[in-house]
């Protein structure tokens, strides 16, 4: 098995090859290589992986490269966790839109929209290149906004993209806690978009606990009530969207997400230069991303054929959910068993959710649309219509603050 | 033909009788029925209309009552077009939401939204009758929000229900003024909803003229940029999603519109009251509703197969709109002739406009049903879908204030 | 307005060409070229309809060609009536089917698959000389099975194609003179497929008169049983689904349409070269095709903007009926002012024929595969779905039959 | 647990006990209730089964009565295997038709036909005392033709009802023989109705081995021709549509099934009586029905939460096949555990399929209709719309003749 990480010299990596790691038991011949254009980053990142899987006596072939091309031909697998712009460009997104009192974020609201903006053309061109090297890959996508770049990567190219993302993974294991059985033994009727999706009902061993499980979330009284309402357990993210002007003004108020990365990066990349370092820092955990490797190692099993079972991924919908259209990428359970792949019958979208998720998408396939035609009509249409804007002339003068600030990370964008 | 008014005190209903006056030359032996609960306004109106009809020696039967019941009976067309709780009522919808920075207006956005719970219990009270009395009888709904109504009135009666607005005929007026046609020779390719429509292409007599037709609109430069955006144009009404913040600027400086009405309302009765007045006055165009009666009977006109031809109505969607419901209420082009009502297929929803339509019919429909079951947990999460609330925290701070304001006018709602 | 009449040589053709006149009255300057490949019959046909326009004194400019591109520069519309291998083909189509027990008819049946296989190549290369030499033509379709060489025609080319056929029209006929009206004060609610349809309801000025109609039908008892079966009345063809066996026992017995023909249409041509001959001669009613220049004119002076109102013609579904794929070519009532088509929404089928009509259309489906790739496999499943076949091993020896007797007009089917 | 089997003096049951035997290792407190309205088959079978569980010792409390209601209180899983009318009634199914040369089977065509018109009333009298007293219970359908059945039960009742049928799994063990792996390594991508399915792709251990699989497939020179056109493999039941003449001819020459089996449950009832036989004898594989106890068993233990995986049975479609309505019962892979049952997307049926599947389907509706209403004119149209009578004048001389064999087994048919 032959692995590529695109963005490898991501100080996250070291999480990522803990999961290699425990791969490396089951399947035979793993090679891994890192790509990445940040020569510095990649020599570091390097030597830390490479102490660790010397430490552990893994199995794995480590190389690296920042040529992308060099590193494509015969992968099985290409791991994608590019960020177009760096944490700079993020600072951006998180500081931006909130001149004009919208939420700043990387991946909900003008910000994601901005990071759509900047990465759907830099991800075309590797599918491109992946088309040439390695057709029959596996491309796992992590680059954020995750479910639009998955979007595009499917409609715009003929790679195998999956999308990927640590949310599911982690609500799978909180309810495994919650009823102390394994996490296999924990099954989520669950539906929605990347960082728009909700828990309809918990079911463990084949019991339905859903009430149980809604009455015992370690949540805030606010979020109970959002509970009440929705009668389902909504993704992390939707609190910017049903407390938006609280979380405008939380944000405001902290420090940028940014910021405080770009200062743990830092900090990483000094002790990964340490020499006697051969494991993971405990400080990779202020990182964010918990739980991402066991994601991603849980679907390169599933389609290895080393286990078989459900997982949730993103995915053309192709009617599995009703009120979206055929063409639109959710994030569904999936049966996975090698190159068996079935999404289950989702079937109507509760009243309660619909027209959010309906506007949502609406709103990311003319993003996407946008970033491939470089269209400044349709950009603002796009912007309009998500609810954190809800303004044609608002949408207007985020965009050209936007544009403003990117520059040249932007697609040229036509009027 | 019997035809009976359901809020025939209404000052608008000189407006109307116009209508039924030009009627009555082709509809033999037209009888005309007022119903209103107001006594005095019924017998202001009823003088003038009787005075309006004898001056013109129409051959019209004018009556009037203040029970439904015994109006009701061999109806041939129930015209429906009270308001619940007057404008004593509007002037709330109009001025609670502004408390909270959002829009206040008596069918858009939450003022919409509280119209619509007073409004759907006692309509379908009025069914009730209908389907005792008269079921054979079409129900033209002119009660706003129109849709709403008219849908809660498909759903959760028998009655044979039609919405209408005088937005769709004001459109083709003004194309066919633009290109000197008669008004007929004029065919809009439109959809949406009520209050949230589109023009998507002009024909006139067969040519496709939309580009002429929106080069030459008589729109403000703002305008003129979404007409460019959308490629469409859009109802009066999207300007309060499009031009969020800048409306509820231009209205709170405005004095309300209901106080503006409420005044025209006594001059107009003052002026009713002269017995000398055998026609409608003038100062009635201030009203509002231009046209209003225009649309009545020529939809009458169709239902009784005194002419056939292509009219805007809302009716059930039933597949007409891809990306909607089949059950939800839609304003689209139905040729009708008699008892033969077909609309012709619209197809997919265009992307720029999907996600607002979407989202605003599930924020209906959710309203509806919080409306007849008396569900606060509905309620607040139909407002939290519209684009103007778009959150939960904001929903229950208005959906509070506006339960207070109603009191007795709303139905009692449940947590 | 210039028209192109391919296969213009048909003894047909003089039926057209008086409706060519009654429209050189509306549409000025009005040219018609007949294209054909048979120069005797091209010579013969020419000269009739010369003297028919000169006796006329119509304004119409009629010139001949055997070269089609010649004729197609700039032209309006361009009229398919083109019969590949004859009525000598016609022969084969109407006999070998019989030598299995199964129903030899020219468009219904294997006969009709034969013959599809053998047009639909020739029409698409048709196709390809109208999109270079006229792109912006209708190309308005009779050749038979013109339902398919429709849905060929929409899928594998770019030509504004529209199918027709003169049952629809002589349905509203007999209607119309069943209750003493007009043909355009008559309404039929009607889908299906071509040569598979059924009217649902018949309105008359507005008014539901179904159940008198079906009641007034000038049919067989036999027919009448089926009438009441199905609350529908149904297009001529369909007695070969519903007496099966028995239409097979009739045809047996009959003599060949195709020879009738073929004396028919010597003893036309025979007519036509009489130069004192200035009018259709009333022979040609006995060839078939009634009324079939009125639905061409008419649809003509739709699409020319010289009327509007509602044809009945074969155009792609596109979500019109419920239970058809979006690319299944329908024939179904469209609403037509110049460039301005819109069918009307159908819904769902009755379920008393909604398994024939989609099996029906799966077999037409699979039968335009298999004439555009030459694949017996997709021939051999097509004919197997057929509900005069419903067998691989008849549907097999009946394929192998028709290749033997087709030879070269058959496209070459690849196993 | 408590389970009941309706037809439980049926000569099959020792067959479903063994399965019983095996579950009550895995379910503590295993009852077990026979139920049949044939006194002398109840005590010779229960004579035999109470045997077989006391030799094996197994923990089974096992009971017997004529009385449907004593039975049904509490119980979890209702098993129901009645056959209205007996062998004597299934010997007119396959007979009948014949004299108008159609195939005469118990579950397709005409035969098939006339099964479900008997059994439909009497099933769904089951099931109002099973609303009655076990509302909860699980109802697991194997009366023929089952997906009629269940599709009945599922439209007029709320019980929870399941169709199952032993193809399937035998499917499965074939392919699991075929690739020397154990049966929950096969995954059939499969889909279709009851009697009327495909395999469209074989996977063994996540790996799509389809093209070995039918290469291999134990099949008749015929029978390959058809998985090639097909490019799957189609159920048993298939040569009945596909071999339509020839299979008529086999089966009028051979003797009856139903016959066959008269004589079968005659020995075996004699064998039953045997007080020293204690297993389940081996001519009783002759009897058919193989591995439906394991079928039942395994559905058992899904539904009971003591395994989890997929299990092809027959559910509402609700929109996994696109090409069939939301409200037909299919037969598809569902994933069960416990409470949980999800269906996968199958998506769009084959072409070379679709119209045989959609057709039959509404024959099946309208025939469900037909035994509900008792109308002539619905059971008229379900024959006619069938592949193997496609005529309204064949349907009509069938159906009065399985009116006048039928008698009082019938509902009463009114024109």
């Amino acid at each position: 098995m032959k692995a590529v990480i695109i963005g490898g010299g991501s100080t996250y990596t070291p999480e990522l090859m803990e999961g290699f790691m425990r791969l490396s038991n089951r399947a035979e011949g793993l090679r891994v290589i890192l790509v990445d254009t940040d020569h510095q980053k990649l020599e570091v990142v390097y030597g830390i992986l490479k102490r660790m899987i010397d430490a552990a006596d893994a199995k794995i072939e480590l190389s690296r490269t920042s040529l992308l091309d060099d590193a494509l031909p015969d992968a099985d697998f290409v791991v994608n966790q590019i960020r177009v712009g760096g944490n700079l460009a993020r600072l951006m997104d998180e500081t931006v839109p909130l001149q004009f009192g919208v939420l700043g974020q990387e991946t909900t609201g003008p910000g994601g929209f901005a990071n759509a903006l900047r990465t759907i053309p830099v991800v075309l061109g590797i599918a491109r290149r992946i088309q040439k090297y390695c057709p029959k890959a596996w491309l796992i996508n992590f680059t954020n906004p995750s479910g639009m770049v998955t979007e595009a990567l499917l409609k715009y190219s003929s790679v195998k993209a999956i999308g990927l993302c640590n949310s599911p993974i982690n609500f799978c294991n909180m309810f495994a806690r919650m009823f102390h059985v394994k996490t296999e033994d924990v099954f989520l009727d669950y539906f929605g978009l990347n960082h728009l999706s909700f828990v309809r009902k918990v079911f463990v061993n084949g019991k339905d606990v859903t009430d149980e499980a809604f009455s015992k979330l370690p949540v805030s009284e606010d979020e109970r009530r959002i509970v009440e309402y929705l009668g389902m357990f909504p993704n992390y993210y939707l609190r910017y969207y049903y407390l938006r002007q609280e979380m405008v003004e939380e944000i405001k108020a902290k420090p940028k997400r940014a910021e405080e990365v770009l200062k743990i990066e830092q900090e990483l990349l000094e002790l990964y230069k340490d020499p006697l370092l051969t494991q993971k820092p405990s400080q990779l955990s202020k990182r964010g991303g918990a739980f991402y490797s066991t994601a991603a190692v849980e679907l390169i099993e599933h389609l290895y054929g080393l286990r078989r079972g459900f997982q949730i991924i993103n995915v053309m919908n192709n009617g599995a959910i009703k009120d979206l259209p055929a063409d639109a990428v959710v994030e569904i359970p999936v049966y996975i068993d090698g190159n068996l792949l079935k999404p289950y019958v989702i079937g109507d979208l509760p009243l309660a959710v619909r027209g959010t998720i309906q506007t949502v998408k609406a709103y990311e396939q003319l993003t996407i649309q946008a970033a491939c035609e470089g269209s400044y009509h349709k950009a603002v249409m796009a912007l309009a219509q998500h609810p954190l804007v809800s303004s044609i002339s608002l949408a207007e003068k985020i965009l050209d603050a936007l544009i403003d600030a990117n520059g040249e990370l932007f697609p040229k964008m036509n009027k």
